[in-house]
């Protein structure tokens, strides 16, 4: 912004402008006022003397399941949990802090369940979901409104839009970053983190949100080929060979390695999604949400406490499983998404020759690292067809390992770009 | 309360004389207005046939790095974190929808780091310490000025302020309970939880607050008799061999089991503190905390990442460690401290014929289950010389077996006081 000789009151005004202007329905509130404002007092510090860093003046966006003061929470419900914010969710003060001017809340799914986020359109073809529950957000980045957005993850809601999309999305480890004033779906689940348009932009808000520090360079990456990470389709596929190719020509060994019980991580997040997501908010008033939420919120709270607690006994040997990995790698390495971004309105889609729903397509890949807890960040892979993308996941015990493993990929892929 | 005949405004008026008179020095403040007010709304509630439950019109207390609408919340600093609350925690709210009456904010140490409760003293010795840092939640309780009280448990600290006053305390798991509004230690271990004068009293306060659902009765039980939990005070090591008893005369099978890597629990606990509470407090103005917490929080500035991420790795195999266990038993069985309440103002305490610093001393039981997330329960055990209790311990995947597992103790010695 320094640099280029423009204002903090000049990008935000361009970017309520182009959130105006969205064709992707990424906004549900658009906080022009309070956005001019901020943004005039960015300029004014500036001017004095104080900078606040790079997200100084820099317009960001935030997921309407996450507290902004004076602004409604909407959680994509009709009613259930909508509140006028008293005060920002600890994540939004931090970004504040930094200079961040918030300009608008994003589209999610009621209470941030699900994997497609309705009324949110692809920006690389309309005809196609952004994926979800982050898909707002996801769609804000992807077509240039803001460089950075809050997002959440509980079962792959950021990593999920941000492959479909085109963007860098991140998931912080589960307590990582503060929850205070971001709606729970399952506690023991729910992590907060940022989507955005490069992954030195996502560096940028990790470190004002509180993330880890920095850590060594990755020497070595696991790949997981255990039978269901292959059961991705082809663009997928290549995006993987191509990630490795990448990670080895930067002088990262990429060795294959198989977690325990990675296949019953889908099953296990489910259940606990299930279970948790019920004990808050059922029973909830058929009048503050759709018939889906309520048939899932219904189906929760009928889960067995036995159920409940196998679903926990998996989530502790897939933790040992990682742990095992872990001991030999300094990251994990798989698909973010086994399809590419599905056509509305579809319920099934195609993968790896078979026929799957949506949603769990979507969620497959992303489940081992949301019942375990682990940071997981997801990069834009080799594109796919007709211009759509294709996402490349890291897991890792802290959010540097990722960051670094994907600047690798984005600056192999810039300088294939160059040459 | 209503067979008693009793009403809300008396028992909450009589909670608050309590409370002036008390000797332990557990409150920080007292709420008097407003909890006259509440209490009056409860008895109007009942008398037009409204009824919260077991909760309706019962006094509690609050730690005070828990956000009250209203009252200060000083996190136990002279300055840092200070700030009057606009609203509840969502825990405290969750008590006030179920009728409880908050009548003031109890003592814990700076931002909640330690074990000794400066300025508290234990109702049953007035030489002795009350534990850490819930020592005022857990002196409220055992004075008998409330039932039930909230507390946080980061390294113990809701356990060891139990143990060492003759209470029932309970840590939630991580992630199982909402933070919003609870003042952060380190983030990946902080659960919130309650002390109660009963196993029962801490059923209904945790039902209200959101824990698990009930489940089936426990079988199995295991008990760590690694070398490390050995290494207990005489009549700590009486109490759990009397608890073993008790369980087996009430059917329960118990075995001996050890928890690979449990002798690294105190180690990595003690980084992963360190280095997340310098990472959202430091750098703290020295005007604002005290000796101790700023040198604390320096040292904690200064965890190199690499041992941060070693950490990690140790919680990691310490989940995959428990999760063994929990695959032959329904919960674990040790001491909640290997030592009885120390006395006010001395450094070390003998433990098992070496002398050991106090807060090391305290902590050294409780790390198993700090570091690994896991629900966890101190109930008194057999009582000690001088009147001093002890605790006994459990582990488990959910809260619901734990406190079945206290239920059978407290049932046990009930029928042995009878008999």
């Amino acid at each position: 912004m320094r640099s280029s000789g423009t204002t903090a009151t000049e990008l935000v005004a361009r970017a309520l402008d182009a959130a105006r202007n969205s064709a992707t329905g990424a906004f549900v509130e658009l906080l022009p006022e309070r956005a001019a404002q901020d943004a005039a007092v960015a300029d004014r510090e500036l001017a004095g003397g104080t900078d606040r860093g790079p997200l100084h003046g820099i317009p960001v966006a935030v997921k309407d399941n996450i507290d902004v003061a004076g602004a409604w929470t909407r959680c994509g419900t009709r009613d259930l949990g909508h509140h006028c914010a008293e005060r920002d969710a600890a994540i939004v003060s931090r970004l504040r802090d930094a200079g961040a001017v918030v300009i608008g809340k994003t589209r999610t799914h009621e209470l941030a369940w699900g994997m497609v986020t309705p009324g949110c359109r692809n920006p690389l073809d309309p005809a196609r979901i952004t994926g979800g529950s982050s898909g707002g957000s996801a769609a804000a980045v992807a077509e240039g409104v803001v460089p950075v957005a809050l997002g959440t993850d509980t079962g792959g809601s950021i990593r999920n839009p941000a492959a479909l999309c085109g963007v860098v999305g991140i998931k912080a480890g589960v307590g990582t970053l503060p929850t205070d004033g971001v709606a729970p779906l399952a506690p023991t689940q729910d992590a907060p983190g940022v989507l955005g348009a490069t992954v030195s932009d996502c560096r940028v808000a990790l470190t004002v949100l509180g993330a880890e520090p920095s850590g060594p360079p990755v020497r070595r990456v696991g790949v997981i080929r255990d039978h269901w990470a292959r059961r991705v389709e082809p663009p997928v596929a290549a995006a993987i060979d191509d990630a490795v190719l990448r990670l080895r020509e930067a002088g990262v060994e990429a060795v294959e390695v198989a977690v325990r019980n990675s296949d019953l991580a889908m099953a296990a997040s489910y259940v606990i999604m299930l279970a948790e997501s019920a004990r808050h908010w059922w029973p909830a008033d058929p009048d503050q949400v759709g018939p889906q939420v309520r048939d899932v919120l219904r189906l929760g709270a009928r889960v067995a406490d036995a159920d409940y607690r196998r679903a926990l006994a998996v989530r502790r040997s897939i933790i040992a499983g990682l742990d095992d990995a872990f001991g030999q790698v300094d990251a994990l390495l798989m698909a973010s998404s086994p399809v590419l971004a599905s056509r509305i309105g579809d319920e099934l889609t195609g993968c790896a020759g078979r026929m799957l729903p949506v949603q769990a397509a979507h969620a497959s890949a992303t489940s081992l690292a949301s019942v375990s807890g682990v940071p997981a960040l997801s990069v834009p892979g080799l594109p796919g067809p007709e211009g759509l993308p294709t996402g490349v996941q890291f897991l890792a015990p802290t959010t540097d390992p990722l960051l670094r493993c994907a600047e690798l990929l984005e600056r192999g892929r810039g300088d294939a770009e160059n040459g």
